[in-house]
């Protein structure tokens, strides 16, 4: 009945640099192996999901996205080695936070008990 | 450099029942012992704040407020002893989150390593 829910981002300097909604732009990238599918599938411009990925790797300072140029969509889209790591991070953060943030509630408000 | 945020909140049948705003708000009722110098402080109108109390209430299915009416300040209002009590849960679980978030942020991306 009770549910906890939460949203977490990283910032540089107070401008947002990351959180959920980059992580699932880049997930589809990496799922859909192109930006313009990726940009389709959640819902965005390509133009937009492309100046995001630009601005994750400026303000991370590391390269996401190594792209083959061509064909009609704009040709193919790979995450880098770097960026699927940047990914596990970032998912591995994520995960802990839903877990202790669900055990946590339990524990505090004990709402499943009532 | 780096800073990691979040928001929480808590819903109810996919209705937003509490979260950081609300608690301000409440927090606010507390010290100000007034819900107009309270609505004042955290910036919305006295309307918006008894209908943020009432609705919390109702979804929570626990009385937070004790009013003294009259005055032109709309009387006094107190936290019960059960919103008391909620206002504490909700700051315990707030802070095991935040240090949560920071220990876990650091541990996964290293970025102060950096």
């Amino acid at each position: 009945m009770y549910k906890v829910k939460s949203k977490i981002w990283i910032e540089k300097d107070g401008e947002l640099v990351f959180g959920d909604g980059k992580y699932e732009l880049l997930r589809a990238i990496k799922s859909e192996g192109s930006i313009s599918k990726a940009s389709r599938r959640v819902g965005m411009s390509y133009r937009k999901a492309w100046g995001y990925v630009k601005a994750i790797e400026e303000r991370l300072d590391i390269k996401l996205i190594e792209r083959k140029k061509g064909g009609i969509d704009g040709g193919e889209s790979f995450l880098t080695k770097e960026g699927e790591t940047f990914l596990k991070k970032y998912e591995e953060f994520r995960q802990g936070l839903n877990e202790y943030v669900d055990k946590k509630f339990i524990s505090v408000f004990k709402f499943k008990n009532k």
